[in-house]
């Protein structure tokens, strides 16, 4: 049904956060330069960031994000990818696919390059079966259909929020997983897309990531880390849990799967465990909370949803650390943030 | 983990309902000629099923269950294949692996053929995660694991109890969706093994299909199908259901993707949509009862949880289609008929 996927080229941004390796964009130029870039810079905003010719891009540095946000700069990282999130606010686009600059074209198993952003386009643009499982995998794909037993009046499935790919090489693994396993690389390439069922959380990586602004923008907010933050790494994590709760509460669909990506380099174990080792401790609560959170009735737009999702984060996580109190803050004021730049009317 | 799984020669037994082509067992004799087979011999009994020389198996017909069941053979379908549920409840061993007579030997995409058993192994001998989604797929096979965000406290995983294996060729498709893509064949090979996630239901398919009989075996029973009854085809779908909510509640794993089988032949939708259409309407109610059912505290055995969803089902589906009745008499049939040829005390 929706073998072929149309460009988009006026419907997507392609956010990046910080550059610092230019055979990168050299390497998607086939696959990006048709599509704009919204590239936001991580540390010192006085170091330049060459971006080659033929790209359509615009650039923000930390000087921009606080001149544009005002005091509302402080929802937004400083000297850490989670800043990619102003980017997602600043966009007037429809869809965004966000990527790292660590991220390179992966082959399919006959060789042939992988264009990520065409199939993350086919993700979002069919629907997702969050109801239940098709055992088949995405119904939706060429070649493939809902299996026997499968429910017909969920057969319309729903509009698709969220598509994650996966990545080849270095899988994305904790600093403990990295330490005990050093040597080693995803080759399985899994040849499907699946909708992550409604109730479920999974770990969502920011890496290789597409998702309708219109649907779900609002809700895709990476939280405080980096500088004078206690915690890293965590940041597409939280994104992820808080999007799959409002996505479920929404009737909206993630899918997870193709396309992959060709992750290059390991990051380093030993600083990944000083920015993580917070965040494992506090997740096995934190998962559970949201594992648990309902939203109510009144809830009806991402915004208030992720309101709603603020207080409660406020009222059962701030006891784990005074941390999840500012965050609880940094999430209203990312949505006030997200409202200025992006007023109802102008929908 | 798990990579290299033990034969479970003396562990495991293989169920057919049936065998029309002798083919079928020439095909799989290097892979089942090591194993005990219980065929069920699903019409006439007066008909010889000829079983080629070097294969250990036991046959029964319907005058064998009448005269081992006694009374309670009622319990058990005639002329229809979900006769197989006999051979689960007479087996003696831990493992049990069942598939249909028109399944063939598979090759993966290096052209290697796949030894489904040996995977069917693999999967049950490996824990599942049904509490969180990982995006890597089964975190306990060779070269993959947990990826980072993946809780700790939950990567001991649960006790897989079910490993639902796929099809390539002819998909397991309803009759409509055969009669609107008659051509249609599944040609693609996933390479992954997953667990359908804690509160989610899917389409469990009978055709190739492993699961631990201590764990789970007496949740598998197939229903009241064939002769005399109003339904067809949803004998494995109405398992899948049961064994889904029951595994769920006592905290086992369902895992499906891997093994495929070859699906020779494409049953006659017109005769196939005969005998689901009841199933069709029926599966709309029958599923949001499953959806919503859940096990009181005292339901600690499969055989507990299987009388509390019999007499939930005669509750809540009796309304439906007198049927339901039946059905949930039967279900209640077959945990004594279950009991009386496998006493606790025998364990």
């Amino acid at each position: 049904m929706a073998a072929a996927a149309p460009p988009l080229k006026d419907e997507l941004d392609i956010v990046i956060p910080t550059i610092r390796n230019l055979d990168f964009l050299e390497m998607w130029r086939p696959f990006f330069e048709p599509y704009h870039l919204i590239i936001v810079q991580d540390g010192d905003p006085t170091k330049t960031i060459g971006v080659p010719d033929g790209f359509d891009y615009e650039l923000y540095n930390r000087n921009d994000i606080n001149r544009i946000l005002g005091p509302k700069a402080s929802c937004i990282s400083f000297k850490d990818s989670a800043c990619r999130c102003f980017g997602y606010m600043v966009s007037k686009k429809k869809y965004i696919y966000t990527i790292d600059d660590d991220c390179f074209v992966a082959n399919d198993p006959s060789g042939k390059q992988i264009n990520a952003l065409e199939q993350h386009i086919k993700n979002l643009l069919c629907p997702s079966t969050p109801h239940f499982f098709n055992t088949l995998y995405d119904p939706f794909r060429e070649g493939s259909d809902f299996v026997r037993g499968y429910p017909f009046s969920l057969r319309e499935g729903v509009p698709t929020a969220v598509s994650h790919g996966l990545w080849l090489n270095i899988p994305d693994y904790d600093a403990p997983t990295q330490l005990v396993k050093p040597r080693e690389r995803n080759s399985t390439y899994v040849n499907a897309v699946l909708t992550i069922p409604k109730g479920t959380l999974f770990p969502m990586c920011g890496m290789n990531l597409g998702f309708d602004r219109e649907l779900i923008g609002p809700a895709m907010y990476f939280g405080l880390m980096g500088d004078g933050q206690p915690i890293g790494r965590y940041d597409d994590m939280w994104a992820g849990w808080c999007i799959k709760v409002i996505c479920d509460h929404l009737g909206l669909g993630v899918k997870t799967g193709l396309p992959y990506i060709w992750h290059s380099k390991a990051s380093n174990p030993f600083v990944n465990l000083r920015k993580e080792y917070k965040g494992i401790f506090w997740q096995e609560e934190i998962i559970p909370f949201f594992q648990n959170a309902t939203l109510s009735k009144d809830s009806t737009t991402v915004q208030k949803c992720y309101i709603e999702l603020a207080k409660q984060v406020k009222d059962k996580l701030g006891k784990i650390d005074p941390y999840f109190l500012k965050l609880a803050d940094a999430m209203e004021t990312w949505i006030e943030a997200w409202d200025d730049l992006n007023p109802p009317t102008a929908k």
